[in-house]
């Protein structure tokens, strides 16, 4: 089996973009393909995050168009919609190809915008996340996703008395990091106060519990170990993928708070790299909400069930904690354009493990992990990468 | 590499389903499991074609929802949209799997609504297909997919003098197979009087040149050929996959008759599998409009180029000719529910080389291919698919 590598990462700044996807994701994958210092002509396979631009822009067949725009005509094209865990589903089934010898350099990207420039207001982008919810047993009652991470999110603070300051200091946390990240659509500090006084979106959340509606993209080229050798920009190992799904809908998954999904993924994930949890130095966690990135260092093992409030207060997951989580700002003050995510997560990660990543860089970091989940907390992707130091 | 075999096979009629997607799905994967004497248990990813029914349904993330539903929750599940080409992309990427031995049985299929149960009337339905061509150069033109087949036959009858007549025969020939064909949403014979006095849709198609709007699902279980020797069912080998991308929008292929895509996917499948057109026993191509059935035979190298039209005059293409093609009545007969379509070619492939395939069969078929194709010709999977006769 050959060793998958990301040799070149790009994106946009998360935000508000005019600009169409296919020009959107050029910025990034032209980015990505300069980083590895590679052209198009190299590029023998394609993989598309895109979670809604049929919906949102009436825009499908999206990953031949783009690979057309950016000059790859000719070469297989696949597009995959996993809801939020989207681009991470394009890249393992890209690094599997690569893994397999089928290919031995491609393109693993995700693009979105969730914004108005789709034309689409705040309600009518509500809805169309929320299809990604239990069509016959969920949608009906009018929830969306703020309100399913509610649920959750609920009863972990039934369970283990998990506290609103808890979930307010997860997002100061990551408008901290956010800050330090110019790719960031918040780069302002918030604080436990300005969250706890934001209005409610769904209970426990309130405005500031919430991830942002954006338009972004991002970028990888994955090569086998032969082309890694001999690219310009130094190059992380995918050592380890795991991907799982859960029960749907909501009513039926045995316990409210594992996210199970991410449990099973993580378990693959860190077997196939042969780690633990506790040899992570770094990761990007999908924080959603507040209480989602809560449950996600829980079920990736970073603290113990329960703990994972008071990681947050105590400083656990901040830069400079034993672990940090989501130094880019995470998805609470990076942004989130559903297609992109995944992506972006692993961009952020290479660069802390070649040590690039600046103001935010974790010091040292050899072994970096990206959780990605989807749906009702139903898909988790999770991936390892390891780098020199 | 481990052989890849089609082990399995289900699929529902095509047509009208007021059943929602999951149960629809379930009642095709259901037949593929029971056909293969396999339980869910044996499942170890689940690939999903689906083109559209976020905007169609308003229904998405929808690879696990169905794996729930299933009773597959916890399996690794993607979903893969390529326009008419969707669910062929997913059997790619489940036989790759298997080949590489990540897996070593899987669960591959599609499923679709398009008719009036999705609650949308034609118009609507027609701008949610239209969202595969070019969302900024095509688009705003108000073409649709009529529209962009009948701008690549007009051409086809400018270079090569291919008429009405010969288009009309493609109707008359599929809708003869799908007298013989249970399952095809039209089970009724047709005349070249009838298809030429029927309303012009988009010249020079018109309204039965063109495929109907369906529901319906299709399935199959892939497995390794260790698994498939121990199965019940007789197994087919998957000897060969092409997946080829052409240039989008319409104004900038080189050739407008040629579909390119098509072409280079079939080099690659021809050659995987060691074999030539000539050697091909029974096809089923994307014959979503008549022409487009024309311009599939010569660009597979079944007949030259220039002579499709008279093919299906000339009986070659029909049950009983040198190369049927379309034996299941085909897209235009059998009905597109458009995600499902890429399988059920290979449903229908697989009975035809096992002696299933009833009053339609193909005597001592051993090589059958098919041709999927999705947005502006600019998607092709050519799959070739082997037997024991």
């Amino acid at each position: 089996m050959h060793q998958a590598h990301i040799v070149g990462v790009g994106m946009t700044d998360f935000g508000v973009h005019e600009t169409p996807l296919t020009e959107l994701f050029a910025s990034a994958a032209f980015d990505a393909l300069d980083d590895a210092g590679v052209g198009g002509a190299a590029i023998e396979s394609f993989y598309l995050g895109n979670a809604m631009s049929g919906q949102s822009e009436g825009d499908t067949h999206l990953a031949p168009t783009i690979a057309s725009h950016l000059g790859l005509a000719g070469v297989p094209c696949q597009r995959y919609e996993d809801a939020c865990a989207t681009s991470s589903n394009a890249f393992k089934h890209a690094v599997r190809a690569v893994e397999a010898g089928q290919h031995d350099v491609v393109l693993v990207g995700g693009v979105e915008r969730c914004t108005t420039t789709t034309g689409l207001e705040t309600p009518e982008m509500t809805s169309v996340f929320a299809s990604a919810s239990h069509r016959q047993y969920e949608q009906p009652t009018g929830i969306s996703f703020p309100g399913v991470f509610g649920l959750l999110t609920t009863r972990h603070m039934h369970e283990h008395g998990t506290t609103e300051e808890q979930l307010a200091a997860v997002a100061v946390k990551n408008h901290g990091h956010g800050t330090l990240n110019d790719r960031a659509q918040f780069g302002t500090e918030t604080s436990v106060e300005e969250v706890l006084d934001s209005p409610i979106v769904a209970t426990p959340f309130r405005l500031f519990d919430c991830c942002p509606f954006s338009d972004g993209a991002a970028a990888v080229v994955v090569a086998n170990e032969d082309v890694a050798a001999d690219m310009e920009a130094d190059s992380v190992a995918v050592t380890g993928i795991g991907h799982a799904t859960d029960v749907v809908p909501l009513a039926e998954k045995e316990d409210l708070t594992a996210t199970q999904s991410a449990r099973d993924a993580a378990t693959q994930a860190y077997e196939a790299a042969d780690i633990g949890p506790e040899d992570v130095d770094v990761a990007e966690v999908h924080d959603c909400f507040t209480g989602a990135e809560i449950l996600a260092i829980e079920a990736l093992g970073f603290v113990e069930d329960g703990e994972g409030g008071k990681a947050a207060v105590e400083g656990t997951t901040a830069l400079g904690g034993r672990i940090p989580v989501n130094p880019s700002g995470g998805l609470k003050a990076k942004g989130h354009p559903i297609g992109a995510t995944g992506i972006a997560q692993l961009v952020e990660l290479t660069e802390h493990l070649r040590g690039e990543a600046g103001e935010r860089q974790v010091d040292g970091a050899t072994h970096a992990l990206a959780h990605n989940l989807g749906g009702d907390a139903a898909t988790t992707v999770v991936s390892i990468l390891e780098g020199d130091a």
